[in-house]
C-alpha cells in the first residue's frame, strides 16, 4: 500500500473480511482525531493478525472540505465551534465562491497575464465595449479583450462573461472593477497583441479574431482558446453555518462596496450586512447616463448644467431606490461624486484619433459599426436610427458631423481639464464645493429615493458620504446643502427622514483633523487605498508598474501596502483619527471601504483599532465574516 | 498748509525767521517721539506768536526708512535694540533687494501676469532658450518668453535677465526656478498669446517680434513695451547693522536653497549660514549636462549607465567643489536627485512634433536656428559644426539623422517612463534604489569634492540628504553605499571624511515613522512643499489652477497652504516628527527647507516647534533672518 506497488481495496470490505481488526481500525481513528482534533491522515500494517499504526498526521483538505469537517466536527462534539471558526483560514473560502475549470479538462494555456480577478470563464473575443453588448443582446457569452479598459468601456463589463487585458496590473481599471462585479479578469497578459481597429489579436504566431471562443482562469492567469467547461461551487449548507457561527462572535460588521442591485443581491446571499460604499460615479458611467454626463461637462454656465443635472436627477434617484430596495432594511452609504470629471471623456489622444476617423467615415461611408459606438454619444439617436444593412444615406452623413462637432467640443474641455497629478486633482469635494449643483443633484436623488421608499412601506437607512475632505469647512458647506434639500424633501412629501451625515477619511489632512471633522461627520469611513497612496506618496499604477515590486523583492517593503494595510504609517494615522474623532464624538461609527477591508491581516487590525466595520467586495464578505470572527477570538485570546 | 492752498517753505527757515518758536517746535518733535517710540507725522500752527501741536500719529515710511530709523532711534537712546528688530515687518525688506522701476518715470502696461518673482528687467524678446543663449553671448540683455518653460530650458533661464510666461501660477516651474536665481517672473500672462513657430507675440492687436524689447515688473506682474529704467537697490549699513542685531538674537539659523557658486555667493552676501537645500537635478539640467543625462536615461543596461555616469562624476564633482569653496566654513546640504527622470527628457507631443519637423528641415535645407538647438544633444558636437551662415552640406543631413535617431530613442523611453501622477511616481530615493549607481555616483562626487578641499586647506562642512524617504529600510540601503564610498575615498585621499547623512521628511510616512527614521539619519529637513501636497492630497499646480483660489477666495482655507504653512496638518505632522524623532537621537538636527521656509509666520512657527534652521531662496534671507529673531522675541514675550 504504501509502497503503491498493490491496487488497494476499499477499507469497507475489511468490515466483512476481518470484522474484529476493522473495529480495532476504528477505534484507532476516533482516538487519533479525537486527540488531534484533525481529520487524520494516517497509514497502519496487519501482519499475523496484530494491527500496527504506522504513522499519523493532519489530512490535506481542499476548502470544501475543511468547511465540511469543521462543521461535522462541532456536531460530533470533537471541537467548539470556536475551534471550529479558528480552523480554516480565510483565504480559502475564496476558492468556494467562483467558477472554475473543471478540473478533469486538461488542455495547454496559450497565454498567461496577471490573475485579476477570480474565477472562469469562457466566451466570444470581442475587441470594444459596443461589439460586446451588440454581442450579448443577440445571446453570445463574451470575453471582453481591451490593451486596457477605461470608464466608458463599463457597460462591456456588465455584457462581458470576463475580461482579458494586455496591459495593467491587479489594480488596473479593468482589474478593479471586474473584481468589484465579481466577473473574471486576467490582467497585462502581455503576450498578447490587441489590434483593436482590425478586430484581432495576435499571439505569437496565433490569430484570434473577433468571434473566436477563448477562456480565461482568473485564478491563476491562464488564457485558453476554444471552450473549457467550468464547475460551478455551491454555497454549501455548512459555509453557511459556519458563517453563522461567524457573525455571532465578530465584533465588525461586513459590509460590502457594491454599485448595482444585482452586486448587493449578490452580496447579500453572501451575508453582507449593509452597503459600506457605492460609488456613484459607476452610475455615471452607465451607457445610457454617460452622454448626460459628457454634456454636464461640457456646459458652460450653471444654468446650463443645472438644466443636464435635472436629467440625471430621475435617474439617480431609480438608481438609489433599487439600491435601497434589495438591501432594505440595511445601511446604504452613498458616497458622492469622486473622481475628477475628465475621467469622464476620453483621452485627448483618442479623440484626435477619433475625429481623424469620423472625417474619414464621412467620406468613406464604412464602418458602420463605429458609428455606432459614436451615436451613443447624441442623447435620443440609437444605433437603431442608422440599420446597420442599409449604406449611409444624407441623414447618416449628418449624425457624424453631429458627433464630429461634439467630439471636438470634447476635445478642448480634455485640454482645459487636463492635471499633472488627476489623483491629487480637482475631485472629491472639491468638485462638490465649485459646482455645488452637482452634489445637491445626487443628495436630492439619495433624499428623494429615500421618501419614495418609506411611503411605500419600506424601512432604509441611507448614508451620505462626502469623498476627499481635508478639512472641516467643505463638510460644513455640503451640509448647508443636505439640510436645505432634507428641509425641502420632507416638505414636498410630508414625512421625516432618517439618514446619516459622514465623511471618507482618505486625506492625510483628514486625520490630523478628525476632531474637527467629528463635530460635523457622523460617521467615518476610512478610504485606505487613497490614504495609502498619499501616506506613501505612492501613486498606486505608477508603483505597482516601476518600483513596488522590486521594493517587496528586496525586502524594503515586506508587503504590497494597496493589497496588506500598512499598520506601522497609514495604521498609525486612522489609529490618531479614530481617537481624535471620538474625543469630539464617543458614538462615532468608523469603518474602512478600501480594498484592505477584505483582508484578513487588515481585518485583524481594524478589529485591534475599535472600527466598527469594514466593507469590502462581494466576493470577499465571506471571507471578511470569518475574518472578523476570528479577530474577535484572537484579540480576546491574547488580552 | 492743511488745506494745500499755499507753498510751503523749508521747516529749517524757521530757524532764521522765529528762533524761538523754531526751539518750541524741536522740543514738541523730541517730546512725541521720545513718548510714541515712533517717528511722528505731526500737525501744527502758529498763531499770535504761540506754537499749537494739531495733531500727531505715526509716519508712515518705506522699507528704507523704516530700517534707518529703527537703527538710528537705537543709536539716539529713543528705544533698545528689541525694540528696533519688532518695529520692522521682515516682509518690506523685500524692497530693499531688487531693482525696481523708476518711480520718476511713468508709463501704461500692455499686459498683465502674477507676480512670480520680484524685480523689474528689460531685454529683448527671445522665445526660446537657445536663442537667449545666442543673443545673450551676443552681449544683448534677453527677456525670455515662453508660454511656460520646462527643466530643459534652464540654460534659458541663465542667459535672461527676467521671465515672461503666458501660463502657470506662481509656484509654476518659471516662478519657482526664477526665485530660486532671484530673476524677475512674471507668469500665467494670460493676455499675451505665444507663438513660438513664428517667433512672435500677440498682445491684442499689438505684435511683439523677437528682439524687440520690453520691460516686466515681477513685483507686481506689469509688462511694459520698450526699456523703463529701473533703480537698483543698496543693501544698506543700516539694513547690515540690523540683520546683524537680528542674528544675535535668533535661535533658528538662517540657510538657503541654491545650486550654484554664483547664487551662493550672493546668499553669503544677504547673510545665508550655510546652504539647507542644493539640488542637484539643476546641474543635471544645465545644458552641458543635459544630454550626457539623456544618454544615462537611455541606457538600457546598468553597464552602459555606469559608463555615462563616469561621464557626470567629474563634472558633478567640480559642482560639488565650487559650491564649498564659495560656501566654506558653512554647512553644504546635498540632495540627491529627486524628480523622475522623464522629467530630463521633452513631452511625448514635443517630441513628436520635433521629429515631424526634423524630418521636413532634412529636406527643406532650412532653419539652422532650431538645428543648432538639435544639435545640443549630441555630445561632442556643438552648434559651431554648423556655420550658421552656410548652408547645409552633406554632413549636415547626417548629423540631422543622427539626430532624429536619437529623438526617436528619446520617444520610446518618453512613452515607457510616463506616470499617471508624476508626483507621486518613481523619484527620490526610489530612483536611488531601483537605479543604486546614480546615487553611487552623486554621493563619491560629493566625498571627493570634499577630500580635495579638505586637502587644500579649507574647512567644509558637507551635509548628504536622502529625497522622498517613507522607510528607515531606504536610508539603510544608501547609507551602505555612503559608508562603502566614504572608505573607499578615505583610502584613496588618505585623509578622513567629516559630513552628515541625513534625510528629508516631505513623505507623510517618513513623519509616523520619523523614529526609526532618526535611528540611521542625523538630520531631518522637512521638505514642506511635497508634504503639503500630500497632507492634503492637492497637486500644487493643478490646485493652485483650479480649485484653490476659489477655496482661498470663499474661506474653506483661509491660506494658500503653499504659501504659508499649513499649522493645523502639516504642522502636527511635523510636531510629531520632531518629537519622535527626537526620542530616538536627543541631537537630531532640523530644519525645513519648503519655499514656506522664508516666510515670517512660517518662520514663527519653525521656531515654536523647536527646530535647528530654515532653508529659503537667497532674496528671502535677510526677511528670514528678521523673522528668526522677532520669532525668538515674540515667543520669548508670550512664555
Amino acid at each position: 500500500m504504501v509502497a503503491g506497488i498493490r491496487t488497494p481495496k476499499p477499507v469497507q470490505e475489511m468490515a466483512n473480511e476481518m470484522p474484529e481488526l476493522y473495529q480495532q481500525l476504528v477505534e484507532l481513528r476516533n482516538k487519533l482525531e479525537q486527540h488531534y482534533q484533525e481529520i487524520q491522515d494516517y497509514e497502519y500494517t496487519i501482519e499475523k493478525g496484530t494491527l500496527y499504526c504506522l504513522q499519523t498526521r493532519n489530512g490535506k483538505m481542499n476548502a470544501q472540505a475543511l468547511v465540511r469537517t469543521s462543521v461535522e466536527m462541532v456536531a460530533e462534539g470533537l471541537i467548539d465551534r470556536e475551534q471550529a471558526l479558528l480552523r480554516v483560514n480565510p483565504e480559502v473560502l475564496d476558492q468556494l465562491l467562483h467558477p472554475s475549470l473543471d478540473p478533469g479538462y486538461s488542455a495547454q494555456p496559450v497565454a498567461q497575464g496577471l490573475p485579476a480577478s477570480p474565477g472562469a470563464a469562457s466566451g466570444k473575443v470581442m475587441f470594444d465595449a459596443y461589439r460586446a453588448e451588440l454581442f450579448r443582446r443577440a445571446g453570445e457569452a463574451v470575453i471582453l479583450v481591451r490593451e486596457e479598459t477605461k470608464p466608458e468601456d463599463i457597460h462591456g463589463f456588465f455584457a462581458s462573461q470576463g475580461i482579458l487585458t494586455s496591459r495593467g496590473g491587479k489594480t488596473s481599471h479593468a482589474a478593479v472593477v471586474a473584481r468589484g462585479m465579481g466577473k473574471p479578469c486576467v490582467a497585462g497578459a502581455e503576450g498578447i497583441e490587441v489590434d483593436t481597429r482590425q478586430r484581432l489579436a495576435r499571439i505569437g504566431k496565433i490569430l484570434v479574431h473577433e468571434g473566436d471562443t477563448i477562456t480565461i482562469d482568473g485564478g491563476n492567469g491562464n488564457v485558453y482558446l476554444g471552450e473549457i467547461p467550468t464547475v460551478t461551487p455551491e454555497f454549501s449548507g455548512e459555509l453557511k453555518t459556519l458563517l453563522q457561527w461567524a457573525d455571532e462572535v465578530a465584533r465588525l460588521k461586513v459590509m460590502t462596496n457594491v454599485d448595482t442591485p444585482e452586486a448587493a443581491a449578490r452580496a447579500v446571499e453572501y451575508g453582507a450586512m449593509g452597503i459600506g460604499l457605492c460609488r456613484t460615479e459607476r452610475m455615471f458611467n452607465a451607457q445610457d447616463r454617460l452622454p448626460i454626463v459628457v454634456d454636464m461637462i461640457l456646459a458652460s454656465t450653471r444654468e446650463a448644467r443645472q438644466e443636464v443635472l435635472e436629467r440625471l436627477l430621475p435617474i439617480q434617484r431609480a438608481d438609489f431606490k433599487a439600491l435601497f430596495k434589495v438591501m432594505a432594511p440595511r445601511t446604504v452609504t452613498i458616497r458622492l461624486l469622486d473622481p475628477p470629471i475628465h475621467e469622464f471623456l476620453p483621452s485627448e489622444r483618442q479623440l484626435e484619433t477619433e475625429l481623424v476617423r469620423l472625417k474619414q467615415l464621412r467620406n468613406t461611408v464604412e464602418g458602420v459599426g463605429d458609428l455606432m459606438g459614436a451615436l451613443q454619444l447624441l442623447p435620443g439617436k440609437t444605433a437603431r436610427d442608422i440599420s446597420p444593412t442599409t449604406p449611409f444615406d444624407e441623414n447618416g452623413v449628418e449624425l457624424i458631423d453631429e458627433v464630429i462637432a461634439k467630439k471636438e467640443l470634447m476635445l478642448l474641455k480634455v485640454r482645459e481639464l487636463f492635471e499633472i497629478n488627476p489623483m491629487l486633482g480637482h475631485r472629491g469635494v472639491r468638485l462638490g464645493i465649485t459646482y455645488p449643483e452637482i452634489y445637491a443633484m445626487q443628495i436630492r436623488a439619495v433624499l428623494e429615493a429615500t421618501a419614495e421608499c418609506v411611503k411605500e412601506g419600506l424601512t432604509v437607512h441611507p448614508e451620505i458620504m462626502v469623498p476627499q475632505v481635508c478639512t472641516a469647512e467643505e463638510l460644513v458647506r455640503v451640509r448647508e446643502v443636505v439640510v436645505e434639500t432634507q428641509q425641502a424633501v420632507e416638505q414636498e412629501h410630508g414625512i421625516k427622514l432618517n439618514f446619516l451625515f459622514g465623511t471618507m477619511i482618505e486625506v492625510v489632512r483628514a486625520c490630523m483633523r478628525a476632531g474637527k471633522l467629528a463635530e460635523v461627520a457622523e460617521f467615518f469611513s476610512f478610504g485606505t487605498n487613497d490614504l495609502t497612496q498619499s501616506t506613501f506618496s505612492f501613486s498606486r499604477e505608477d508603483a505597482e508598474n516601476k518600483f513596488l515590486p522590486f521594493y517587496n523583492e528586496n525586502h524594503i517593503l515586506q508587503d504590497n501596502p494597496f493589497e496588506v494595510l500598512d499598520v506601522k504609517g497609514v495604521g498609525e494615522l486612522m489609529h490618531l483619527a479614530v481617537e481624535w474623532g471620538r474625543q469630539s464624538r464617543p458614538d462615532l461609527k468608523v469603518g474602512i471601504c478600501g480594498e484592505q477591508g477584505g483582508h484578513p491581516a487588515s481585518i485583524r487590525f481594524c478589529h485591534d483599532a475599535g472600527l466598527s466595520y469594514v466593507s469590502c467586495s462581494p466576493p470577499r464578505v465571506p471571507i471578511a465574516r470569518l475574518a472578523a470572527a476570528q479577530a474577535a477570538l484572537l484579540s480576546a485570546a491574547t488580552k
